[in-house]
């Protein structure tokens, strides 16, 4: 792996600085414990096996979303190999720049289906001075979601906002806890706060008068790493939990979808309904603070009845994501899955669109055919 | 023009609200006026005439692109005439998303070459609490443009960083002074500051600190509105002074780069050898924050020698940007007058992948033909 590094940009509340990924193949944990010395991170927080590469081609993001982002705004330029075997860079590398057209941004997210990213120039942002961790549980999923939306509204600074319902921490209990403790089988937002000390403070101070203001059972706030380890492990975990715990033979269907913030609450509440009434068990587990949240199903594959349900549980969330003006990714892309969704969210004109581009770079559908649209 | 507000949603220090702007011809200066009282505005600060269809074609910034960056990180979504006349929205309203192809950002910046953009849904930031400007004067270029290295380099949070040399402050004098005042005839930087009251104040005394290291003749700072415009007022009416006093026939030809901001220094002095070794009467401003500058060259179109030196003067800028890894373009696009050097920095083999899209997108080059790259 070459890093190379060569200034400090301020962009916002964080530094960044460019630096150099000889390859895609770069594992973005390993490229933060390697660059660590110098203050500086990529902030996102996608799966810790993630690579350079694949994090570019999906946009990729995670919990730190909310406060960094997500990867199109950290790519400076990019190498990738075209379909005809050409080889192209994007750019240079200017800090700003208004030649051309943005071919950064046009393969970030493009799933790998317009070229295959071998090397990029990111910007790294500085690694905060202090942090805090919270947790708050509430008595309803609305009045956690209602907090949520208060605490973006009234710009309390936060750097994650992560929301599990009362199914996700049973799940989590049932794994056996998380953290070394059990939780409290009730929904619960997870808060992260980063900056200078006293800053840190005063945001831990607004965010636990919000939660109160919402009638939240407990409000738990740790500052030490041992501390914020421990109460972060729940949310950390929850993904693992569910597929440990679930029966021999089901299986978890996780989706996302995104909406504007105002219409979040109504939307998890609307899944749950109908989810229960069609007979399943699912857990909500959200970035709620980007108005984007995951719903995981269990459902058994050899049951044709499960399967039925579950893929109309999620059909009903992708149109209500739909009707209340959002997408059907917020962060887990289109692939084969939502390729009709997509068309329904966005129109036949908007995909006609990307298709004749796909079409145009890579004329015999050779890179990831198949994926976003149908050919 | 039809506004509708209808969400806060945070974004790295400043919190964002989208709405709809119902038309592309809304001037972006009355529409801060018209939602001040939310306490939100677009942040951007190009030429106060633009609208809001040109700012989207031309991934408008200005001054506060440091802090805030530039338009393509505002937009939402967009709403598009194509060259076949068919009309399409890029997207949603959703906060976060990773369906589809990035057509918001490829859109942005495309000056008009891909489609014609009717309506734009953006997001806003956060008025902040305290504002406070500052200038300091130097006794060389290098001396100031070094300073300004540094206060970046070092994480000084600063809401805009600008540079005019001796020769634009000498123009500004020339033009009967600005603020009330007359100004010294030194390369001068102007800062800005935003954020709550106590972080103004450190971060005023952190650039005081490092100007001073720099041997900085003087260092004015003020908090006080009347006393802030004054401050700022030099640096807002550098272009105006520059048409004013040129003598009757004369032009001014105002160009700019980009380059890592590590190389900025050394771009700017290189380029101002070389106007004086050529014979030519040229200042300097720029958004050094960014690591962009402009350089105004005056000339006599009658003077065949003049047209020519002039044009040779920002050749060489340009040539000196590319090899330095930076841009032909940080601000003012490609347009008809950078087509080849767009084609130096960026190679036939990046810029045939742009001319395929543009084929693609308006194959009879209907929309701006010429502009970006040849057909």
């Amino acid at each position: 792996m070459m890093i190379w590094t060569n200034m400090a940009i301020p962009n916002g509340l964080f530094r960044t600085l460019t630096f150099e990924v000889a390859t895609a193949g770069v594992n973005w944990t390993n490229l933060n414990e390697e660059i660590k010395e110098s203050g500086l991170f990529l902030p996102l927080d996608p799966s810790p096996k993630a690579l350079i590469g694949g994090v570019v081609a999906t946009n990729c993001s995670g919990t730190n979303a909310l406060r960094y982002g997500t990867m199109k705004d950290y790519v400076v330029n990019l190498t990738v190999v075209l379909a005809d075997g050409s080889i192209i860079k994007t750019r240079h590398r200017p800090r700003k720049t208004s030649a051309g057209y943005n071919l950064n941004s046009l393969f970030t997210g493009s799933e790998g289906t317009l070229g295959i990213v071998t090397e990029a120039t990111l910007k790294l942002a500085i690694i905060p001075d202090s942090f805090s961790v919270a947790t708050a549980t509430f008595p309803t999923i609305r009045a956690a979601a209602d907090a949520a939306t208060k605490m973006i509204r009234s710009g309390v600074p936060l750097a994650a906002l992560e929301l599990m319902d009362d199914a996700q921490m049973g799940v989590v209990n049932k794994n056996g806890g998380a953290g070394g403790r059990m939780w409290q089988e009730k929904t619960t937002l997870f808060l992260k706060f980063s900056g200078t000390k006293s800053s840190v403070e005063d945001n831990v101070r607004l965010a636990r008068h919000v939660a109160k203001a919402f009638r939240c059972n407990t409000f738990e706030a740790a500052t030490d790493q041992k501390e914020m380890d421990s109460l972060w492990a729940a949310r950390k975990q929850a993904l693992w939990a569910s597929l440990a715990i679930r029966p021999e033979g089901t299986q978890i269907w996780s989706t996302d979808a995104a909406v504007p913030i105002s219409r979040m609450a109504e939307l998890i509440q609307a899944c749950k309904e109908r989810a229960e009434k069609l007979g399943l068990v699912t857990s909500v587990l959200g970035h709620v603070g980007d108005g984007n949240f995951h719903q995981m199903v269990m459902y058994d594959p050899r049951s044709p009845e499960q399967v039925q349900a579950t893929k109309k549980c999620v059909e009903i969330m992708m149109e209500k994501a739909i009707e209340m003006e959002g997408t059907v990714s917020g962060e887990h892309g289109t692939g084969l899955g939502k390729k009709h969704c997509l068309l329904k969210e966005l129109g036949p004109e908007t995909i006609g669109l990307m298709r004749a581009m796909k079409n145009t770079l890579d004329p015999m559908w050779l890179l990831n055919p198949g994926k976003v649209f149908d050919e």
